[in-house]
């Protein structure tokens, strides 16, 4: 494969860049893009076909024949590997450079036992992924990971992660680079969770790519993955979004980080399960007894399926946890007025009535003109966004780092 | 004055705004600035030279000879208005285009009354400053302005101001347009500072203009200016920053946005003065029962002078505020973990007691990796941030337009 020459594609890297963003446009649709002329566009796609980094995107159609449909990364720049990390688990994920998957794994794992463990797991998961496929390590175009922890984002470093004690300064770039060449790149789990959002309403025509978007991941931790016009922002030292050690209550329970009152240790998984169990112990709530008493304890889905059911203890500790977490995203929105404010994770899907009182709680604390356009919703991908974005970190940054050479 | 052709110039553009962020820049400066090539700069600023719109610097010497220091705006581009309107007062300042200041006044004033009265005192001033300085209307580039509340900026139409309701859907621009034939841009006054304190540090060096910063204005009303990536984040609605009804106290007195407990509320000027007389009505604190006596009332002075005599009652209420304060700015960091956390206005300037007391509650509510690099301070431009903002404002995107015509 030929490298771009930079200085004959002063431009290449943005019109790459719009057909990264679109789903297959049409050279018109590049013009309004870009908004470089007719022709400009056109020597350019000329250049970009010839070097094999685009192609003549097709399908089949209803004859049995292919039409064309418009560009898209030529397929030769191969395959992107996703590594989306949770705190209980990992998924993997293999597609074609236009987002198509061909393969993709779930394991359970748990990131506190270290980086040794969970790392053998994931390397396994790629082996056999690439082996079923048939496809060659040096296939690979790029590797991208999202991990539940703040990461220096040009090191690919993990720096001080509260979940992830064993894991500071861990090298993952180095890691893989043992075994693959192509280059990887690592960033918090809820960015990579918003860049997969912001890729898709993207590719779907759903958003012109300037929106300010906050996408908020409710699960064993919370955190908070920030769209800036268009682009993942990170902060100072990569820190940004991490909400989950907002106080809200001086007077509340002592959190891992030290401080009392934090939002996660009174609107995380754990502790919405704590309260159910303290409610069923109580004698409040039969249906949560029940549970107890035939399982021996409670998880997430548990407290889901009694507050279906009608059980009004478990009513209240989802009103309550979706309170808190609202209270949090008001002063959110009054600071920095997102178009979306967009739910995620475990906690956020335990059902209608979280979203609501998420919902009421926002607008009951926010400023009127701050929540004019304000939509609040679930992700469009749901708990697909991690490897959707794990996916788009690993094309997008390695074609920019291709192009920058 | 010729109008630059913008496709002659599709990057002239570029280049203007390089020099307008630079204090007299050699073209070798701008080549590091826009990583255009030795010749591409060399061509682009020929041009604008030829135009009108950028000349060569000089400065005097000890000899009385005049030796070229580097390239800035061209002197024939005339002078910028900035109106930078507070809650009590208004600050008309007449700049040339580099921004030297050549007049300013300053009027008491109250935007509660409404917009007539105050534009009144704004058109006067103008003219009087215009016509002291012997400046014709047709030589003014641009006017911008900061107003105490939202703004939509690209109509600049206030919308739901909290302390200015008679000034709702105002049309700033219509009302400037019947006797200034100059573009007018309207922006929050908060917004304004931090443009003027990000091109303060952009010209002196201080800024490599990707910064994230904050800048927080504390007075009657409390609101923030939210730089990112080196350039002021507006959000959705241009509601961003407002962080003056983010509630710490749900139990708190009620706010005039109808919530409980917001900042404002708890930590704004009225506040500070009203916990004063109350100190001195309990009799807890004689100096603060003696001023009152003396003058019937309270200012902000009057609190810091009592604290610095030590005056527990003065401290205790300083102490308190800036913790209130304090507590807002940690979720803030956390959130969008800035590398800048910039104070001004007058609650601010109460003492280094604020400042201190802003800091400890802030570093002791915040993750440690969102404050690796944070720097909390004053402003560097302290009162005159608002001036230089206005200025800015004015000729930043005055430059805009008519290189985009």
């Amino acid at each position: 494969m030929t490298m771009t020459d930079p200085v004959r594609h002063p431009n290449g890297l943005t019109v790459l860049e719009a057909i990264f963003w679109s789903n297959c446009p049409s050279r018109y649709d590049l013009v309004t893009r870009t908004r470089f002329s007719k022709s400009k566009v056109g020597s350019i796609v000329g250049d970009l076909i010839d070097e094999e980094l685009i192609e003549e995107g097709s399908v089949q159609d209803s004859s049995g024949g292919r039409r064309p449909t418009g560009l898209q990364l030529h397929r030769n720049l191969g395959y992107a590997i996703g590594i989306d990390l949770g705190v209980t688990s990992v998924t993997v994920t293999v597609s074609d450079v236009n987002f198509q998957v061909v393969a993709s794994s779930t394991t359970e794992t748990d990131v506190r036992v270290g980086p040794g463990p969970v790392l053998a797991i994931i390397s396994r998961s790629i082996d056999q992924l690439l082996k079923e496929q048939t496809i060659r390590r040096s296939q690979i175009l790029g590797i991208g990971m999202g991990v539940p922890g703040p990461v220096e984002f040009h090191t690919g470093l993990l720096i001080n992660p509260p979940l992830m004690p064993n894991w500071e300064g861990f090298n993952l770039r180095e890691y893989f680079a043992e075994s693959h060449s192509a280059p990887v790149f690592v960033d918090n789990d809820v960015n990579v969770m918003a860049l997969g959002e912001l890729h898709h309403r993207r590719s779907n025509g759903d958003s012109d790519g300037n929106e300010n978007m906050i996408v908020v991941n409710l699960g064993t931790g919370i955190g908070a993955g920030i769209i800036v016009r268009g682009e993942v922002y990170r902060g100072a030292d990569g820190a940004a979004g991490d909400i989950g050690h907002v106080s809200i209550d001086p007077q509340g329970p002592r959190c891992h980080c030290g401080n009392t009152g934090c939002i996660e240790a009174l609107a995380g998984a754990p502790n919405i399960v704590r309260e159910a169990v303290a409610a069923a112990e109580q004698g409040i709530s039969t249906i949560l007894q029940d549970l107890v008493s035939t399982k021996g304890q409670l998880t997430l889905s548990d407290v889901s399926l009694a507050a279906r059911q009608g059980d009004p203890a478990a009513n209240h500790v989802i009103q309550t946890a979706g309170s808190r977490v609202g209270q949090v995203l008001a002063s959110l929105v009054n600071f920095f007025n997102p178009s979306h404010l967009l739910l995620d994770g475990p906690v956020a899907y335990m059902g209608p009535l979280m979203l609501a009182s998420i919902r009421q709680s926002v607008y009951a604390r926010s400023l009127p003109l701050s929540t004019r356009k304000l939509h609040i919703d679930y992700t469009q991908l749901g708990t697909r966004s991690g490897a959707r974005g794990s996916t788009a970190l690993a094309i997008h940054q390695a074609l920019k780092q291709r192009l920058s050479q």
